[in-house]
């Protein structure tokens, strides 16, 4: 049997625009990984007459409700008074709760306030969902054959929460086991990939293939239901064999974070240092890197070369060659990396240089157009990008950057380049 | 009469959490500027039942439903069809928006297929919000008390659409006219503000007062209802007054999008250029300058500097100065932004050095110690952070770098430096 999932946000500061409901984003993306659908999602203030009438709404649609938010320590932190009620149970306290709540004070060194004690009640007979990443725990109870379960709203405690306490949960109420497994692609577009794979894909039913679309990349996940883990697992690898033989090596990774994640593991791997030259990325390829924990050991440095002038007496870049050229053009992205590996002393450079946008640059270069270079020991590739102007001025950039970190997994892995 | 509106957003994109639902976050925004109440976010699917139920509900509970989503050319696309089908109108063909959308495909170069037509096609009598940003056109009407409003879903339509079609249509509800004015802080936590402002706030009906949190800032709505323009600025000007004498310099700007930009603006006016020099902030900082369109005017580079090495030999940081005090200590803070002046040829540089996370650095420095200086004709100035570990490595960056653009604010606007 297949469940169905509602999701009630509660918080006014969402009604005030104050924040996105994330918690909804990554929460749908959670439950569809379990096989369970989710029709609704609704968000109401901290109001008591409102929560309870979306609680009764989605109890007459819905056999999963999962709650965000409201358990903190004020008075606006209505979820689980309001959830209990509508479900006929009393609050109790939880001891554990409360022990864990006065030991997380005590390490950040603040006082624990009397109002925090509010959040170690829990409703009568529920599973307790232990926080260990914030103050107020969680819970899940059934009741007529609605599931409900509650967590908090920061969006770092939700997601820790869910995938640590709800999934656990939400397996035992599935027959068998569900197992998701996720292919990331880079170089083909998410209409070009649905366009291949649209018949496949609505033909079958156990696995399933749905395609997820990220700037400039794709997510393919195959999730499958099985009677155990390895009856999923046999259903999957299949599926995953064969998008593995089409796509070949467009498909960067499985089950990874992000094509830059892959890049640093194949660094540290090999023992290898990247730098960067960036012009019209302006430092976020060395923002995208540093961004992850543990970049201090593959990644040197970088020179953003926003001017001619940077390019020339930082990265060497030789002046009759800017005047020759111009600056966006494959000889100085070329320049621009081969003069990052010398002066920052790595193995490997990337480079960048291109135009932006919104605007053409000063020699009428078409918005959009970027070349990306990457110089290796005894070798420099390089590619041009034609972005055209509908992606934005975010969107190049972002996409430029993720060309070098492909360049560089594909160095690395021994394949040659896609482009020339 | 205050108006209270339920958005409604139709795409099963949502639901399987492909994207977040920031529409509701944007039109929240702006609707509270209006002085609208939101009281619900719903999220359905493009499901022609969930969506008829969804709104037969909001229209029991508002009297302004935005729709947002399901306007374009596909099959799936259904919002039009519910809610004239919901309200009793027939569909009819405007003949402009076709001419619009053929206009659009032969600017973009591509052929126009048939089904874009059906985009053309609005409910009997509605208001037509025409689109310039895409192809979908937007509509409104108003039956019984409610009004409905459908704008497309892809999010730079969205908000353009909101902006220059939506709120004219909005503000002719009122009685009157509204204004809002957004005043930026930097250097004051959101509690702060908010511990120093309540009563205040709590007892003020027109205007209003709130405070919106960024990360490390805080944004400060005043609201006004007049009976014309002039009136309602009459009535925001005092509360300006009186902010402005409460937070002096640590109000940096009125309806400006951001510190950076200021910065930016600032730059441009005195004829300066910048240059980073980024440790920690791994290229952060040159990364948000270059993310405005403009910034090559006043920009000219920076170094990431991720290893001692590249600070010693492309900045010129003494390496018997890294050996002494480490990489993460004020001298070599002062030393990296002299060295970025140097090297990029700028008139400021600014420069951060610190600990990211998510561990201590070789030295045991803590996490979220971060030096940031600024380097500036015959000064250099220096502030430390300590923002400690809840902030997480992506809020330590993300703060420092604005710490960076908060000093050369205050020193190009000829303010001191708050800390030393």
């Amino acid at each position: 049997m297949s469940h169905s999932a509602e999701l009630i946000a509660v918080g006014t500061e969402l009604l005030l625009g104050e924040i996105a409901n994330t918690d909804a984003q990554m929460l749908s993306q959670g439950l569809s990984a379990l096989g369970i659908n989710v029709y609704y999602h609704t968000v109401v203030g901290d109001n008591p007459q409102r929560l309870r009438a979306a609680v009764e709404l989605a109890r007459t649609r819905a056999d999963v409700i999962i709650t965000t938010g409201g358990l903190g320590p004020t008075c606006d932190d209505l979820t689980k008074n309001i959830l209990a009620e509508c479900f006929g149970r009393k609050l109790v306290y939880n001891a554990e709760a409360a022990a864990r709540m006065e030991d997380f004070f005590r390490r950040i060194g603040r006082p624990m306030t009397e109002n925090n004690y509010q959040q170690a009640y829990v409703p009568e007979g529920a599973e307790v969902f232990q926080n260990d990443w914030g103050t107020a725990p969680g819970c899940a109870f059934e009741e007529g054959g609605v599931h409900v379960l509650m967590l908090p709203g920061p969006p770092g405690e939700c997601r820790a929460m869910f995938r640590h306490r709800a999934v656990p949960y939400l397996r035992r109420l599935s027959q068998g086991v569900i197992l998701s497994r996720s292919l990331r692609l880079f170089g083909l577009g998410e209409s070009a990939v649905e366009a291949e794979l649209r018949d496949e894909m609505n033909a079958m039913t156990n696995p399933t293939l749905a395609p997820y679309a990220k700037i400039g990349e794709v997510e393919l996940r195959i999730t499958a239901r099985g009677a155990d883990e390895a009856a999923a697992q046999a259903l999957i690898a299949p599926v995953e064999e064969e998008l593995r033989e089409r796509f070949g090596s467009l498909i960067y990774g499985a089950d990874v974070d992000s094509l830059e994640q892959v890049l640093l593991e194949l660094l540290r791997d090999r023992g290898l240092t990247l730098g960067t030259a960036e012009s019209c990325t302006g430092g976020l390829t060395a923002k995208r890197m540093t961004d992850l924990a543990g970049s201090s050991a593959v990644f040197r440095g970088g020179v953003v070369s926003y001017t001619n002038e940077v390019k020339r007496d930082v990265l060497g870049v030789p002046q009759d060659l800017l005047d020759r050229e111009g600056a966006v053009s494959e000889p100085v992205a070329r320049a621009m990396a081969e003069g990052a590996r010398r002066v920052l002393g790595c193995d490997l450079a990337l480079s960048f240089t291109g135009v932006a946008g919104p605007d053409r640059d000063d020699r009428g270069n078409e918005v959009g157009l970027v070349y990306v270079a990457l110089a290796a020991p005894g070798e420099t590739r390089v590619r041009v990008l034609r972005n055209g102007p509908t992606r934005g001025r975010s969107g190049v950039r972002h996409i430029a950057a993720s060309h070098g970190f492909d360049m560089a997994r594909r160095w690395l892995t021994g394949l040659p380049d896609r482009d020339k």
